[in-house]
């Protein structure tokens, strides 16, 4: 998957679903983001605006002010690395209900870039 | 569920305990929460002000003051949805040891509520 | 384990990697913290500069200044609590891919001590 912004939500609900495919009586979903200035969150899937408040407030939770020190082959990143473990997560695990991804009416899963743009991969793995 | 207030911590160890049953071999108990502006989180079950403590900085940590522009069929409660994704998660794992949830001696089980009150439910669901 | 200092980020993938040993056709391994004033955290495991970046992130993100009730047997460390559910999770969730964490190349999991120092564990369990 290609990211291009610094911040970037990305709707992927429909592409976990995907990977799943027919569960085959498994119990849950696991999904798993292996970098480290990104990460998943689950939120409501609908409004676009929503999608830019969430962005802003990943942003602002983790100031680019703060001092830090971390500066490496990517250059002075920090603050894209703190917003990965603040603000999302690297996995979320969902439950299979009825052979499907038992989200709520409003959830999506995306996909938290932290420090695009860039190149990135999810892993998805059932679990029984 | 039923919640009272629009911000609420509310221990549902005894209900996650009920819902597992007997876990007949099972590793792990996954708690997940189907709703866009609700969460779930681990702490201590024990201080009442410390429950009020954790509410305030569940808040804090996302101002009511930023600039939002989500406004839907529920209002303008980005800031809700925001908490749900940066103060809580969607879900947590618990492993099960000798057939019991395997919960550190002072950790409860809590239904975080950001855009209360509502009606909530809680999935659980083991895995082996 | 044995943390040095109040907030401190501990990296354990060797300690995690060793427990897993020969996961056997396991699909995932959970890392479980069972303490109200710690959580567990995945972020890049090279650069010492980052970790204290992190470590004052984690810090920052809920301040000591804000005002505060919890004071019980272990003194005033409402903030501590804090921090374990805002800045790090009980638990991570790892996928086994080909007999081995999938963790990504920068990747490593660090225990977040947020009420040091003192004496703490981690439970890894293997999911099927």
């Amino acid at each position: 998957m290609r990211t291009e912004r610094r911040t970037q939500l990305i709707e992927i609900t429909d592409l976990v679903r995907e990977a799943v495919g027919d569960p085959n009586g498994a119990s849950a979903a696991l999904v798993y983001v292996p970098h480290t200035t990104a990460g998943v969150a689950i939120n409501e899937r609908i409004d676009p605006a929503l999608v830019d408040d969430l962005e802003n407030a990943f942003q602002k939770v983790v100031s680019d002010e703060w001092e830090w020190k971390h500066d490496d082959v990517d250059g002075p990143n920090a603050p894209s690395h703190a917003r990965a473990s603040l603000a999302s997560s690297p996995q979320v695990l969902i439950p299979l209900r009825d052979g499907r991804l038992g989200l709520g009416t409003y959830q999506g899963i995306f996909f938290c870039e932290f420090d695009g743009p860039r190149d990135r991969k999810v892993y998805v793995t059932t679990l029984s």
